[in-house]
């Protein structure tokens, strides 16, 4: 059996699915792994690291795929302008393809891996139950996003994160105010925490509070009259009154800190606009904003993907992949939940995959010529 | 008693000499304090600020040097172009300069000072004694450029700093090792350490061991067969034999680290190069090397001044003016300093300066058309 991993083609992702201890691993289990010349080069896995583990790498995409029966990768499969093919025309059929699909977001991928029959699982829809906890690389992606969202808040800031006493006076400690409190969120305090910053969070699931509290920060509590949790634990949206109640809320914060970090996405649908003009207009200058759901439409008035925008004397910043700003670690942990799926699919060193099972049944895209999963379905036919 | 605060000219550099609060205490104290407009805009302290603080707001640097009696700056004193005159040259001859002359790299501004009969002193040539604590703005704008240097190579690491235990599996603390364990060295270990990470320190003054292990770092002990400390505790040149013992214990943990930041700069002398292009060859891929001495000459082979160089799959980042990137915060310390130094020239609501105090001795540059400062004399002479 032929496991590939092809260089990611999406500019700048320097995230490679699986490392060279994660080769080795598969290898050591009778597989045979190949690696796109390079694909590891960016993240700090050259090729020789790869081919010390036992891999093998092939010079072109085309000579990777070749024979491929279950092929890695981060993102969506796109355009190989190389090759002039299409990623997913390169595959053969009948291949087991794992990565981000993103089918929530363009659910139009399916069609083309039904059509070329590639047996698909989207990471991004693995279940959240505890089953599938080492599989679950969205929360492994996100705690590195929430972590580099805070170190890039720090780096912007012209203020110490931590207090100080010095000769020259005391400095008091930055105040980061940081806006759903997720997996990314969390690690964004956790980090700023860490800096010694005083940090408040707030997240309209009432169920963060013990969370937030738990890493040192202080929980903002609002009554919203009414609850915002969806199932798997995940924020939904929720009515124009409680939306109000929460603004309000936000808007004393937001004014009276150094540094807001957003992180309320909810997945499928366009960010909600959490922090408006007038906010960024109460900030004091100097003030740092980070928008980590800038690539879903923004948390934050005037934030834009990949750019830096000054308002009122704010700097806006709306970082774009910060998972891939991680690289070594993220493709770390990236393959580690990708070959954690992979092996609830290979029996005796063989493919067999039951589609029975909850995980496989969660993230099962297409499959036979058919788009299999529920959701998909439902948002190509609206 | 006319105390004015000039706009800097130097580009990008954000400080300003005085915060408004800082400026409320002169004024209380009785002392009439204008403030060039802008001048504190881009490190958070708008005009408005100023003028609730008492002070008046220039319009023109000319119509704010007009009357002054005394001048507090940040950097040493340049040509103006928008009033097409040195800045110099606008001020009052008998007029009290306060600010950074760095004489040490260019003593040739002393000549000018003295011919403009400029009463200058200068803020880094205060002698680092006891009672001079508050005034020491190397130490405090040092510190603030050891914070930045870590928080920056984080930023540009793709490795967490700090070990996570997580459901992807466990990351390791990053090995960060820190060269020079000044006031800035000692600012970039704690800080490091506060993100979590693995920290190793070297500095060629055993001294500096204990200060290094108080921050939780590890001290890399060499016997270098003979002291480098000199006098006020700053770092001094050693033998051929000494650099050879201390370039291979250096190699061996540059070669460890995933960060390294060198700050070994010795006041007016070119920096010693201490990272080779062999070490930095022996370095993992995706490493970060931050050199804050890059713009003294540099600690480190190929890093330049104002830019990322990559080398050997490393990333060699030299930043200029780290104090400038803190400068809500180091203006305000170095308002402190420049108002306590102020302060002792000051006697019952008048400038009353005794020229045999050895603050005063060690920091005036010229008086009364003459350069008194001996070492600058010195250098002058040679």
């Amino acid at each position: 059996m032929k496991i590939v991993i092809p260089k990611e083609i999406i500019p700048d992702e320097q995230r490679i699915a699986l490392v060279p201890n994660a080769a080795a691993k598969l290898i050591k289990a009778g597989f045979e792994v190949a690696v796109e010349t390079n694909a590891g080069a960016a993240s700090g896995y050259p090729d020789a690291a790869f081919t010390e583990a036992g891999a093998k790498i092939a010079k072109t995409a085309q000579e990777l795929y070749s024979g491929a029966n279950v092929i890695l990768k981060v993102r969506p499969p796109v355009l190989n302008k190389s090759a002039k093919k299409h990623e997913i025309d390169m595959m053969p059929s009948g291949a087991v393809l794992i990565c981000f699909l993103e089918v929530l977001r363009d659910p139009g991928i399916a069609k083309l891996l039904a059509k070329n029959k590639i047996t698909s699982f989207s990471m991004d829809t693995v279940p959240r139950i505890s089953r599938a906890q080492s599989m679950d690389a969205l929360s492994s992606q996100a705690s590195a996003a929430g972590y580099k969202a805070a170190i890039i808040a720090a780096e912007a800031s012209h203020k110490f994160f931590p207090m100080l006493t010095t000769a020259a006076g005391t400095i008091p400690p930055a105040k980061v105010f940081i806006i759903g409190a997720g997996v990314a969120g969390l690690q964004a305090i956790a980090t700023a925490r860490r800096l010694g910053a005083n940090v408040e969070a707030f997240d309209i699931r009432a169920a963060a509070k013990g969370e937030v509290e738990s890493l040192g920060a202080k929980f903002v509590q609002v009554d919203l009259g009414e609850s915002a949790e969806a199932e798997g634990g995940y924020a939904k949206e929720v009515s124009e009154e409680a939306k109000k109640k929460e603004h309000e809320a936000v808007h004393q914060h937001v004014a009276a800190a150094d540094i807001v970090i957003t992180t309320a996405a909810v997945p499928g649908k366009k960010a909600p606009l959490l922090v408006t003009d007038d906010m960024v207009n109460d900030m004091k200058p100097g003030s740092i904003i980070i928008d980590m759901a800038v690539e879903q439409g923004g948390n934050v008035d005037s934030s834009k993907p990949g750019e830096v925008v000054y308002k009122h004397g704010v700097k806006i910043i709306g970082p774009i992949n910060l998972p891939g700003k991680m690289s070594i670690h993220t493709s770390m942990m990236y393959a580690r939940n990708i070959t954690s799926l992979l092996n609830l699919m290979i029996k005796e060193g063989k493919l067999d995959i039951n589609f029975e099972d909850e995980i496989i049944k969660g993230c099962c895209i297409t499959h036979n010529g058919e788009i299999v999963h529920e959701l998909t379905k439902q948002l190509l036919e609206k």
